[in-house]
């Protein structure tokens, strides 16, 4: 397949569909690095195998595995599920892998955005990263797509979340901070937003999650539901460090207007009750590192339900075992009257940094000849 | 995909369809390593290059790649031909890959031979051979087949052609090698191929080529040019080593007869007129390595045009630079009237041991949904 030169989705014709319209499948790289899944990626891989198998009910699922893995993820995953292998460097394909665009006539392209672990020498969470900035590649020639290629952009899939209908939400402090991409202002990122993922307003809410190590993606704090309607992750306790980041959102959010002129309709989702913190022994099981952020006793994780998946007549929805679990499968159900509500037990994708969102990228459906 | 598990082609109504009928697309998997590669393997690649850019005007054409060499051969293939990561020993991917097999209603399926580098601790060629033993699945999965794996048969694609109308063909010499199924009698072994491939009659030829490392494949020596239809690799001087092999096989197939009770057709096809001989350069480009067939000057390879890749509306010829070569791309277009005959210098694919018939492998074209 062909990387794409001197033009843009926008001027081609392409935009990046909205994670509600209809998929062709979903991809997830399996995980297995030790310095950053406890007991060997052993307990996560577990979970990965639950994430893949539920989505595999629904839409076709490929799960993507380094060589030496290849045998122990196919001996694991159910048969409807197909595995194929890839060199990675971690398992977050939301972020890494490719951004697929469709237009109107049935053409699948993807823009391939840099990869650089989160924030690169700045704050990126690992080194090296160029088996990720490739995935991206791999999968537009899994898939049949040609893809636009952008080597001085540096953005992750998790990080924007759009709507299908011209609006795009990002945070200020993943898309402005230090490790992406300080030789561009707002603006000027703004701009590549527009270009490549063709919308024409992006809504810019001020920070995501308390403690967010990839910098606060949209992803695990504000999501569409449908045009004109979000969700957002919330706490009422004024205590809580997550209490006014919540609040800014919802102050921004309320005042914007999205690209249709709709004033939008927010749902507040509580994160759960209780903070999700590393124990000893999680903490004990991963190996350190030099140059990976390390698991610490007692680090609060990012624990929000709003990093949810969304595919074919499903909604696959992260659970901790908190009091509030009940409230988002309440929630979800009724934001999404037309899907089966899955909740998946998810503290290790958790404790790796992400959620179900950030291990999962679809594929939108086009019409093959 | 599935491992099929206590039942075999013919039950289920599989067979292995001809090379001749018609392909969804060809494998081939990207030459790298030193030992059996000269120069880096730097000269075989480019003539892969040659042989998939050639295939891919006619069929969808997919190279494998191991990681390291992913962006290299996505570099130098061209646009159209499709690159997907996979591990391998090496680059003989009729040897090592899937054998497939279609039913009458549009399935796709496919035998997983057990795999052991032409011989494994007996007379194998390269120690270990455990990526290449994984090939056959990791294509299974790819092509959405479910196989048929032999964990106790071992055999690979290139020592058996099939007419598609009942008949196989093999070499003695091969298939009853103390390197491959010295467990299993003639009877035993003929039983198992007609189990899986779905065929009513073995021919064995007694030998294949002089000085072949594959034991004799038959691919090299003869092939089904339609029911009833064979070539023959010949010469006519008595004093070549190759005559008396060439004689014998000539011989046994005048008086055999075809499952379908066709006296068979053969031609003869010369081969080079002057032995090729690896010379003291070639020689010294490879790496010298335990365990690996070492490659020395004035080696007498194992040249033959038989060694051809029939595949949609073409055939892929080796041709090397000798006064047979005209000869034989004359006879193939008397052959083949309705294929474009494509000549293809490929004296470095010879120098690694095999030629275009051994580092490709057809899928056979099913009806999708």
């Amino acid at each position: 397949m062909k990387r794409i030169e001197k033009t843009t989705p926008k001027k081609d014709g392409y935009r990046m569909p909205a994670e509600y319209e209809k998929h062709s499948g979903t991809y997830i790289i399996w995980p297995e690095r030790p310095d950053n899944w406890r007991l060997g990626a052993k307990p996560a891989q577990k979970t990965f195998v639950e994430v893949a198998s539920v989505i595999g009910k629904y839409e076709p699922c490929t799960v993507v595995v380094s060589g030496w893995q290849y045998a122990n993820a196919r001996g694991m995953l159910p048969d409807y599920v197909k595995v194929v292998e890839m060199s990675n460097n971690d398992s977050w394909i939301r972020d890494c892998g490719a951004t697929f665009l469709v237009n109107d006539k049935g053409g699948l392209r993807a823009v391939d955005w840099s990869f650089n672990a989160w924030g690169g020498l700045v704050d990126g969470l690992y080194f090296p990263w160029d088996k990720d900035d490739m995935v991206a590649q791999k999968m537009c020639e899994l898939e049949g797509a040609d893809r636009y290629r952008l080597d001085d952009f540096v953005l992750e899939g998790g990080s924007i979340h759009v709507d299908g209908d011209g609006t795009a939400m990002v945070t200020s402090e993943c898309l402005l901070s230090k490790g992406r991409n300080p030789h561009l202002s707002q603006k000027e990122i703004e701009q590549v937003l527009k270009d490549y993922l063709n919308v024409e307003k992006v809504l810019w809410i001020p920070k995501g999650i308390f403690n967010d190590e990839t910098n606060g993606h949209v992803d695990n704090m504000c999501n569409f539901v449908k045009p004109g309607v979000v969700v957002l992750a919330w706490t009422d306790d004024e205590n809580d460090p997550q209490y006014s980041r919540s609040k800014k959102a919802y102050e921004y959010l309320s005042k914007e207007k999205d690209a249709k002129g709709r004033k939008l309709e927010i749902h507040k989702l509580l994160i759960p009750k209780k903070p999700i913190l590393i124990t000893k022994e999680e903490s004990l099981g991963v190996d350190a590192v030099d140059g990976t952020l390390p698991r610490q006793k007692g680090d609060r994780m990012a624990a929000s339900y709003v990093n949810y998946y969304t595919g074919n007549g499903f909604v696959a929805l992260p659970i901790f075992g908190d009091e509030h679990d009940k409230l988002a499968i309440k929630k979800l159900q009724e934001l999404y009257p037309d899907r089966v509500i899955e909740p998946i037990y998810a503290r290790e994708i958790l404790l790796g940094g992400g959620n179900i969102h950030c291990i999962t990228q679809q594929v939108p459906f086009v019409k093959k000849d």
